[in-house]
């Protein structure tokens, strides 16, 4: 029996969420179709981050646990010739009571946000798409009031596992933005966030990027997000984001 | 009534191609229903290509004949609202003989391929992934050759709508290389093929590009592409490139 810790990106655009459902794609049904096909054997697989539908990763985490005949290096290999919107970036062997969402110290989630490209086909399923630029200065200014170990109940959407706290810490959130272009050449902008912590709340990155996004269009001026999270209520945050905007980055264990 | 010709985009991953079909899901097909929504009326629409499944679209052109009430510059704004894969970019109005495709002096296309990418579940259906950089000055130097006025039936697939010649001019290749980035920001190398001429067989910019590809990996020799084209031997000839690396970039009209 073997412990296989998987690093996965995938497309979440044609999957309903990583968690396995009877009647919908996912992206644990998918991988667990090829590893059947290719394991010829039943496997269990757990996610780092149960990530919901549209949401896109670039290096979610699984431990794949199961006996089965391929050695650990080539199971990307033969997994990927199963896959197209999953890729198998690598896979570790790792001690048997390893976990890949118990044992996560911490994760790092990245939002992007468009604005105002003149095409939006090419980016409707990939960014949230926003008309007009907003005030970045006043978005990083008020992400510095959401850095540090708050009880972070105001950026909580109702409908997820319940928690026995909501204190978690945020240890960075950076706002980049960049002239780039789509996979069909049409330059854009893009304004990225980036938000690491030991632990995410329901909802919570897109409830931090909406809350962002009304700061930059002056909305909520910046040091109301104190008095935001002071308050411990998710009506007087910013809207939760789309999904389409979230990427998680990566997923850090000690 | 109005004969307006419209500049689209598209993301063709989602589509059977431009062209109505009675039970699957095509440009054509869904841009007429966004019209009959927004018009209220019946309406024709006719592209100056037909792209294949797959194929994606930066600069599609097509007219559009109807006596509906929106004012032309409206029209953009309000099939927008009705769209998500499709963008449509403008709206002008034309003479009343005028035709998308019957009067379109020529055509740009772009051929994507992506070298080595490490993750590939963002890029699978918007460029053909290739395991190893080709040779490229190999390729611009076989390009030269096909470059000019030629009988091109050795680049021409079954299957087409029968041509009265195979005669076509190919005004330009240029091939260019860069580091990019897809849109959830891995980095990989791409390779764009652009070819412009007055007029393409079936899946003419495929074959090339996949000939081409051919000549990258000295499968074929630059100056037997001369040979290739002399022969009219479609056997002789490079694969038909996938159809996801394929965007039609723009129609000219004198």
């Amino acid at each position: 029996m073997k412990n296989i810790l998987l690093t996965i990106a995938y497309d979440g655009s044609g999957f309903h969420g990583w968690q396995r459902q009877a009647n919908a794609r996912t992206v644990q049904g998918t991988l667990e179709e090829a590893l059947k096909a290719v394991a010829n054997t039943a496997v269990s697989l757990e996610g780092a981050s149960r990530t919901d539908a549209g949401v896109h990763a670039i290096g979610q985490r699984a431990t794949l646990r199961g006996s089965f005949g391929i050695p650990t290096e080539r199971i990307p290999i033969a997994l990927n010739s199963k896959l197209h919107d999953v890729t198998i970036i690598s896979a570790e062997e790792k001690p048997e009571g390893f976990h890949a969402r118990f044992d996560a110290a911490g994760k790092t989630y990245v939002y992007r946000f468009a604005v105002a490209p003149s095409i939006q086909a090419f980016l409707r399923n990939h960014a949230c798409l926003l008309a007009r630029m907003p005030n970045t200065d006043k978005m990083a200014e008020a992400a510095k009031h959401i850095e540090g170990t708050h009880d972070f109940a105001c950026f909580q959407a109702a409908g997820g596992i319940p928690r026995a706290t909501t204190v978690r810490t945020v240890s960075g959130i950076f706002i980049r933005t960049d002239k780039v272009s789509d996979i069909a050449g049409n330059k854009y902008e893009e304004i990225e966030i980036s938000v690491t912590g030991d632990g995410f709340l329901y909802n919570m990155v897109r409830i931090i990027a909406g809350t962002l996004a009304d700061v930059g269009y002056e909305k909520i001026a910046p040091r109301e997000v104190e008095e935001i999270i002071a308050q411990k209520d998710r009506a007087q945050a910013g809207a939760t984001a789309p999904p389409q905007g979230l990427y998680l980055k990566e997923v850090f264990y000690y």
